[in-house]
């Protein structure tokens, strides 16, 4: 395995061996650890001293089942703190196929043209691109695969990315040409800052990772499978209905956020639901489940068409639905789709955006309920226009402009779609996590409403605090391995589960790691993070969520009641 | 002497004895002491939790010569930080002619209508205000004088208040009825978050402050003119040409930040000086010298006509010249009194609206050099277009929704006219101030180029430490006292000026201070502010310039190169 390193300064990438320490990491692990080493806690995040690392999961290539997500790390500009954003597609499948371990982009080009960067078992070549400047992502994919062939691997940035918006993503290529996100932190703009359009992968002539014991691994991994098959979330919830079959159970929870957080139920629930979205899609011979990359067993994704039968979008997730939906008031999932697919294509995170338009109707821009408005705002972000340059740089920026104070954020980036005062989990999730307020970093949704992993009553403090902490390092280890996070619902109520991947591990790589070393990996990624966010001026005051959820959420009327010491308590281990 | 408190959201206010804990404190030494202990560190600066504080400095309103400034403090906007911004004009001494100590006024009214208050030997009247909600600061003074009478005192906020732009001062009536401004830190927007747009101060049937000892007094305050009158500065450089003068001096010592801070010197200085300044006002019938307040012997400002003598703008600051001038390439007196013009109608700190136009000329906004393009630029503001949004909310602000990385910050305020490389002591003031990036913080141009209080070689990193920390403190003494900093000139070289400082304040209260009293209440303020910025989340991290200052500065070439140690050593006292 090698690592290229493509410095836009100077046009050029190096091939480098990967040093000692970082051969046994992957993924987030491998991500953090580069940004942690080589990038300044205090360089401008937009400027020649950030770096954007690709990594590749631990197990990525391999047949274990769900391991072909790409970690992508920088100092992000929407936190200012160290980000690790990962995403399915493609992508990561095909840099280890070509044997490398680690992408480090590094530089500023000293003028204003674009870049493209074509990666092949040959190396890395890097072109002026200007045909595609300016274009979406679905074009962009579109025509690199008309180039390339229908199998190449894409990484690419839209329009937001381009304006270097701080809630811009990068989007990934999935198997069906369509996009995947690794939507947080404005990875887009970084990318954007380097002024790369789009990175293609070639994977031809290659050959997968080498497999030190592949019989054990092969045992393992289908043990790994058969455990992801049994659960009943992995195995028959996601797979049916989506993400979104989260909008009844959290709008029963009462921890549905409403109209900018203001209370957690909605009176158009129904109207967006998993079951609803489910008979649309059958409805209008869409695709109720689908999978984001080769290898995927649980295949939460869909496709999603219109009236007519023509594809929308894919990849529609809860938190976007609920973002659109309850967080404005749009009752309408046409109207989300569309915001999803306009999100896609400009390369905007729709987690952040749909919170960020949350906060521009609170600031009086369109009401409230209004889908065409929302559809109109997002317009205003494709075209670079005042209000979309504010709107693109988010939550927290958008409510400043607007002298808006009522901006659910964390660590500049938006809470989403678990209202923190009513699963309080996940609300210390959002508090401490490096990463800014993110539902993946350590998603007690689990035990809170789930009652997957144990029963933790989301309402009340106790046992919150251990529950955030053990999921956030379990999530830091399954983000190393490239492991999409869902395989932890079955990890979480299955011990042959977690069995499992320390043995694919232990298989792949002739190591003889235990439970517990996976543990202290996970541990060690927080740590690290951590670490490079104090570099960077944080403090455990920047591990608070806004003084206005101090107010009640209706119906329960939850406040968020977590002393300073209580929630300090999720890092002290 | 008494405390108003005044309470939006309940409309009221209530006479509060003042605690003998503040009672020896006054100007900044007691806002901040307020806010400090009164404002949570976490509230959002626009909430009802923050609190805006009016405090008149000790000597207010007696005959100390240039004593007249009002502090104003708050928890920042802009900064996230403690603030406390002073001003003259003439409601320091009529607040104090009223026996007010201090005005507290907090919480935040619950529907959207503006209101004004009313204060005299009466009380305090809360009334709504819809006439003028809307209206520029010139306006607002005459209407208001017209309604109480030519003498009335006035603090009001202009559109960018209203709007709660972060980069929103606070106007302050003088003598003249023109506009002075507690100008940083964005207090006009925790003024327009409170919704009030403005306060009337009448001081009828009031009398001045009582003095102790009414002998000693005087001749204090005597000794005090005379070393006033004494000094080169404050006798002939200022009163003859304002700060203006500044312009050639800093020119000619290359640290003249020039196009958004890219050189040292700038080909337009000649246009801009104190000379041609101080040419044109004499050839246009306008006032060479003019006293913001009554009691000011040292009269800096001046009234600037257009060529047909009509009154353009008054309080025209060197670093307002700097910033629209050689900051942004515009070499053309007469469109750099508009633009003062403008922000003080506005409620705009000139100073941080110049650095954002700057940045927003870096990204491409309008070229550099374009004068026009600039009094456009400011008229979005006043109308609050999203354009206008983003750059009332200041350099940092426009930064980010620009995509620029040449953003001159230092806490989220932009560094005015002073290249920190070239001026080193100045440059660790910027760094290091609990404000953020204020030259009045610690003026080490004294003795980094005007051998003011020594001499100290601008270039060299010897004896910058001690220098911006000794000015820091005394400076916070300064702004406790409510004189105007211009006195620390003749302070610096004339003993007696400083006796005579720590003699009216003694002859005053019959205290028994000594000059390291003094120096210890500098030390105290400082340590007050710093803590609250720690509690709010700030570290060392926060007191380092952006990274673009590694480059070199021509002519000198100066890099600024002090290690973090060095910088720290400034707040180690």
């Amino acid at each position: 395995m090698k690592i290229y390193r493509i410095n836009l300064t100077h046009l050029t990438a190096v091939t480098e061996e990967v040093p000692p320490e970082w051969r046994a990491l992957g993924g987030r692990a491998l991500s953090s650890a580069i940004v942690a080493k080589e990038v300044d806690p205090l360089c401008h995040p937009l400027g020649a001293n950030n770096k954007l690392i690709l990594a590749p999961g631990l197990l990525s290539a391999t047949t274990a089942p769900n391991s072909g997500r790409l970690s992508v790390g920088a100092k992000s500009p929407l936190t200012g703190g160290i980000k690790e954003s990962n995403a399915g597609g493609s992508a990561a499948q095909k840099l280890t196929r070509l044997g490398i371990k680690a992408v480090i982009i590094e530089g500023k080009p000293p003028g204003k043209a674009f870049y493209c960067i074509h990666i092949n078992s040959q190396g890395v070549i890097i072109t002026e691109e200007k045909e595609l400047v300016g274009k979406g992502n679905y074009e962009v994919v579109h025509r690199v695969s008309e180039k390339y062939g229908a199998d190449v691997g894409v990484l690419t940035i839209g329009q937001a990315g381009e304006y270097r918006m701080t809630a811009a993503n990068i989007s990934v290529k999935d198997p069906d040409g369509n996009l995947r996100s690794a939507g947080r932190g404005g990875m887009g703009a970084v990318m954007g800052s380097k002024q790369i359009k789009y990175i293609a992968i070639d994977d031809s002539h290659s050959s997968g990772p080498e497999l030190v014991n592949g019989e054990k691994f092969r045992a393992a991994a289908k043990a790994f499978a058969q455990a992801l098959t049994e659960h009943a979330v992995t195995g028959q919830g996601l797979p049916q209905y989506g993400t979104d079959i989260l909008i009844n159970i959290m709008n029963e929870a009462g921890g549905l956020p409403t109209q900018n957080f203001r209370r957690g139920n909605f009176f158009g629930a129904d109207k967006i639901s998993g079951e609803t979205l489910y008979d649309t899609i059958l409805a209008r011979k869409g695709k109720p489940t689908h999978a984001c990359h080769l290898g995927c067993m649980i295949r939460c994704s869909q496709v999603y068409n219109d009236p007519e039968g023509n594809y929308v979008t894919s990849g529609f997730e809860y938190e976007t639905i609920w973002g659109f939906g309850a967080g404005c008031l749009i009752d309408d999932l046409d109207i989300i789709a569309q915001a999803d697919r306009i999100c896609d294509d400009i390369g905007l995170d729709s987690i952040e955006a749909a919170v960020t338009v949350g906060v521009a109707m609170e600031g009086g821009v369109i009401p409230f309920g209004d889908g065409q408005g929302l559809l109109n705002l997002l317009s205003e972000v494709q075209k670079g226009s005042y209000l979309g340059r504010i709107l693109g740089n988010g939550a927290a920026f958008t409510g400043r402009a607007l002298g808006v104070t009522r901006v659910p954020v964390v660590k500049g980036q938006g809470i989403p779609a678990y209202d923190p005062r009513v699963v309080k989990g996940q609300g210390l999730t959002f508090a401490t996590s490096p990463m800014g307020a993110d539902h993946t970093a350590g998603y007690a949704v689990t035990a809170n409403i789930l009652k997957v992993g144990g029963y933790v009553d989301p309402l009340q403090k106790q046992g919150q605090v251990e529950l955030s902490r053990n999921l956030q390092i379990a999530t830091a280890a399954i983000d190393s391995a490239g492991l999409c996070l869902f395989v932890a619902f079955a990890v979480l109520d299955i011990p042959a589960a977690f069995d499992a991947i320390v043995d694919m591990l232990n298989a792949q790589y002739g190591l003889s790691l235990t439970g517990d070393d996976i543990s202290e990996l996970g541990k060690t990624v927080l740590r690290t993070e951590r670490a490079f966010n104090r570099a960077a001026g944080f403090t455990n005051k920047d591990d608070r969520l806004p003084e206005f959820f101090k107010e009640k959420c209706p119906p329960h009327n939850a406040t968020w009641d977590f002393t300073d010491e209580e929630i300090d308590q999720v890092f002290d281990f």
